[in-house]
């Protein structure tokens, strides 16, 4: 397992880790199988989304505000409690798969740790699983 | 890694592929283990939900609409940040897992391509993960 | 493949199953890799989020009830279909890495059944997958 780690800079910010994950699956030296990029937080999460206009990132973050602002029932003490449902929706991994030694994205798909109680500084583990085939084994 | 091909129809659609999945489970000859259904875009998602009543696909698609519907702030120039929004709650993949050389699905479980920007042709990519166990190995 | 049996006591609940799924993992000996915890439901989901305070959960499941709130334009005839909705919003299944031995969570993260349309008796299956590295193969 490795370990990226990810300083970000606002209350809600999404921070485009794709890169990081390719070097990690290249490193790993794995041609085919998949990638579990998981987040061990739970006011956070980790999605794939439009890596090219970043006005995409902004609208999610602003209608997902919208969609779980804050409610005079809410009754977490720590007064975050619309972070751990946008942590809901969005999901603490993704799955990505390998092929060719590298990661089968669509051509506009990056990979963002969402920050729905930043800024912090977060850890985004990511495992690599080898496809095993009858070749390989005995 | 195999690739489905799928035709939308609607501007949101949801298109049962449950049986290419299937079938591709099949064609592998791997009994135990997970297939991980990825969709490389981002105004799609891939989800698990109900196969029977065509009602509920037509319910989700209608709240989708109304939870993320058109907002003035969104800044996105393509005018389909909503797309993008159902594509972060729907994710853009889902693990199923294999006994038997069969996926394990529940008797109402239908495995759904989620259109939120159609009709497209759209992709959906299977990778089958063998569980190796201690027999297999040297 | 193993199967964790949780009775919900109410008709939206949220059940920590962390616990059954760690001593899964301790049983099955493997000490790299990923586990696949898989809800075979679609008015259920399972999600992973804070295990300290139980106000958060009382706070997501309210939120979330007035997310997808009942609305006039449902056509399922069974009524349940924002019980669908939450289902697809929470996912059907969490990828969990193991690393030591053990699964790989944060302080704060606990794995919960997410149930949406009980009282009900709800399954959970559970696949760890082992991480084969060179070593292991011919």
């Amino acid at each position: 397992m490795e370990t990226i780690r990810v300083r970000t800079k606002r209350i809600s910010d999404m921070v485009n880790i794709t890169g990081q994950v390719r070097e990690l699956i290249a490193k790993s030296g794995i041609a085919e199988g998949i990638a579990v990029v998981f987040v061990p937080h739970t006011t956070a999460g980790v999605t794939i989304n439009e890596n090219a206009d970043p006005d995409v990132v902004t609208d999610i973050l602003m209608k997902l505000d919208k969609i779980v602002m804050e409610d005079r029932e809410y009754r977490h003490f720590e007064g975050n409690s619309s972070a751990h449902i946008k942590a809901l929706m969005t999901g603490s991994s993704v799955t990505v798969i390998l092929s060719g030694g590298k990661a089968v994205l669509g051509t506009w798909q990056g990979i963002y740790l969402c920050e729905y109680d930043g800024p912090r500084d977060r850890k985004v583990h990511v495992k690599i699983i080898k496809a095993v085939d009858k070749s390989d084994l005995k």
